[in-house]
């Protein structure tokens, strides 16, 4: 486990979920993850899906992040199919605000659980998928921790500037 | 297509459902449909819930019943390997009221469709297959329409029951 | 039930559904099934929803799909006039997201099943029909399979895209 | 319209819904009306669901109380075969807390009303009866008029025993 | 009883909904009913809202309408006031998309009934005041079966014109 | 305002809510706070509702706390008539699992607050009331102090009593 | 206790907050009260907003109004460490139409209360603050009842223009 | 990072959690996990809640469980104050079916992500913790994956038995 480098897949059921999945390359990048990002369904390449996810030990990723809408099966059947932990982020679709989705993803049952994030959360599942990594990569412990310090600062300045805001 | 005799498959996602997905198997038998059962998970056992739906148009199959609760995505992991029709029975489990179970098996996306009957409608399960394969066996038609009038029959003598109870 | 050619009889509540339903009945066409589609009312026109249902088996239709928004009884009330399966599309509505219509067209009571697809589920409500009639039409067979193949390589196409475009 | 007495029928879908819709008779007896109740089905009889709405004016009713369960398409439908006001009685069953009951009966279409009481609320059925027969009926409207006042002195009587049992 | 003409009194909460109940009063005013509009908030004005309750059935309102949104209060308080039958109209708000006035409305403890219609459904609320004051009206009754046939006539020309467009 | 004594009206609508409410009067006796308790409805007693919440002030009540179910009117009621702080208490009801009641008080529109707890939420309905006196009464704000004093020290003893409990 | 002037603390999430913030903060000025307002996010700057909340009361504080949005923490967090009341503000964010603030700010458990106004009621907010300050203020009470008063007014005055509008 | 065990720290809210939480302990206990289990509050023990989350990297742990009902902000605090990954499992309470305690954990707003998982998921919450661990821990793994095969082998003797049982 020497050399490894934290490396991160990202499947999407469909290319139209890219604004949001986005977020999420852009931030594991800043994080300096190795990503690979593919298009695949759960229910239009069953065959596609399950084998990403068989070969996704051996092909050296250490986290799967799966984003789906409305019936989203995709990260749960990934995680059938994989020891690797899995985060499923639910895609708001154009009805049902996106319960849907996050119900199908969270609602797993015992012994196949997929981390779930918020609807629509593409930059918390990058994060969290960085946390999961710095249980073995240290640099990434030392890069969530300077993240949440810069979050800090960065509400501090808000705050500053709502204080001048509202003293006008 | 000529001396083939209907035959459904029912797939439950854990042998907990049985006790709903009795009166399916009972209904179907009642119309002297061939029915084979069987236990298997998506996420468990995706191989061979896989393989039970890629096999089905071989094995004869006409319909697929398949019945799970809360992140309930066998019917839709099913549908993604079969050409044949499947009908999604959702589970009622202990939260959400089957809800979960509900939004997960009819959202499904374009292109793989599930025909999604009540939360527990165990019953409706195995007339919606009897109608769709009456398309095929004229034996089934006459039979649905046979069980409609004998519906209406058993709704009059309620409806009569009910007159002499409120005499009373 | 020899020289019989694929039917379909798609009913919608109101006009305003049409340009959801539009999408099933382009979709049913490409599949080359003759389609009738009428607008009629459980509720404004309710004779001519029972007489179309009545009649929808002596006329050759093999499956009923019926759209309906808010208290969506239309594919109810058509399923309970005939031996035909009916399949029932929520439509999504002005407020409550299609749950409405969702719960009131797959909650059917024990004895009438609506086969229910997603809200707004058009394309999903046609290759059900398909698939369905697919049991004894074997050319749609194997449009179905063809169908789905096709659907595999678009998602393969979309994911090549995706690397591309990824690159840059 | 002289000599008329104020008549009411009861439909409901189920006899499974007589222990709720009793409570409703009985009221409607203690106000002196003629109640008629009958067992029939949207679904399961539906040609004697319109054959009763459609002669319900002819046979001397003021107002159709109609109580159904899940998909409850019962009060809509009777209205629309008929001009009375239809009030509908949504019926908690096993699964949903009676919110698809209370959404297929409430969320009708424009053009044909059912006004709708709460989620298994059989005793509003029956004064809101009353309250709509009491336009026509002045014994109605001094009676209503008393049972408000009775209400009045009983919630009195109950905040006068919570009283002494405070003291203790 | 016998030269009275039909009356309705609707109250809205905001006069910023105005736009929906708009709809209600030309409605009511094409079956020439004599109605009485008011602004009056259950909280902000609830002595007016008690008053015109208390008064309404000397004023010789027949028939209440009340149209709310967010915790609509305002059926339910005019109906404790008033032995006349009360409309509830549930007005969609900028949140939880009128789900909260039509509880607020619908869910009427046993004793003070409401009806309710659908959300945002003013022309329902005009015809079931019109189908309640038929009831007593002779010619309302008349009125309203002719609304249902011109419905019908309006469904089948719209049928028609679908059907030329589908032609084309 | 000098030598008033810490006082608070609470109104239930039902008898059948006390034993809910009755946690919240103990609380409140606990703190030394005069405890006046009613039965007394929106709907069933409007004016009786309407008289105790105009004098709510005069009689010295410093907050009043009202506990309803289902079309939960009763706080908002009371509100609309008095200008003291006025908490919320919604009650679980047999039906929507308190949902109905929770939406009916949080909703209130602009100009008329209603300070709302959990559904159920008895206790806390108490402690609010404490704590909103204790803006003016200082031994209340001593008290209030030493109660999340005493409720650490209680959650310790139950980490100690687990801590226990797990070694063996 | 003599001199202090009433201070309400304002905490929201995130600046993006503002808009729906402002209203609460315009109010409260209008009645004269001191306010202070901060950006301060339970989950980015946990110690800021603990400090803040334990801060509160030596800093002279009356009440904390806090405001957030999705997994709205902020609320329940201030309280924990507070004896002041405090007002809980959900913001409807982008998903699921704020019902998720709601529920993450309503159902607290016992022995640490939030009061909660209605999704995005900032309005309300500020005047419940100024209701709880009444009950030391006597200013304050002078004034809501005063504010009370001109909404009555205002209510008239919009019934006055609905008449003028209703007669053309 | 040589010789480290694997090490989780499950937090609850209450320990009336604890009957759903011990699934979880035992979970971690089978793979051979130190785990270190306390009852913490966020509200009624913030400090030591955001002491023991300050602690849980340099006291060893690797993963933190929190288990939380109603306003379930437990698993969201913890986040805030530590740079581990935090799985949130959300409790089903006494009223809303779990749906509150889902959303106040899984809708966090960005930069601090809670893994979520099913209501009352505990054992899925003790399998994600080892997916996590397995990124670092090698034999954790292979555990895993044995886990997962064991599963599939329970599975198929669950389907024999059926056969075996749908055969007499």
């Amino acid at each position: 486990m020497d050399n490894k480098k934290p490396k991160v897949g990202i499947v999407m059921g469909s290319d139209s979920d890219l604004p949001v999945v986005q977020k999420c390359i852009d931030m594991l990048k800043d994080f300096g993850v190795e990503v690979e990002t593919i298009v695949c369904s759960a229910h239009r390449t069953p065959e596609k899906a399950s084998d990403f996810a068989k070969n996704s030990e051996g092909n050296g990723f250490d986290v799967i992040i799966a984003a789906a809408g409305k019936a989203a099966h995709l990260p749960g059947v990934l995680a059938a199919y994989t020891p690797l932990p899995v985060i499923g982020l639910p895609i708001k679709s154009s009805t049902m605000d996106g319960l849907d989705s996050l119900l199908s993803i969270v609602q797993m049952p015992g012994g196949v659980p997929v981390a779930t994030v918020a609807i629509n959360g593409a930059v918390n599942a990058a994060l969290l998928a960085v946390q999961i990594m710095s249980v073995r990569y240290a640099e990434l412990r030392i890069a969530i921790k300077k993240y949440k310090e810069d979050m800090k600062k960065s509400v501090v300045k808000k705050n500053e500037a709502l204080q001048e805001k509202l003293k006008q």
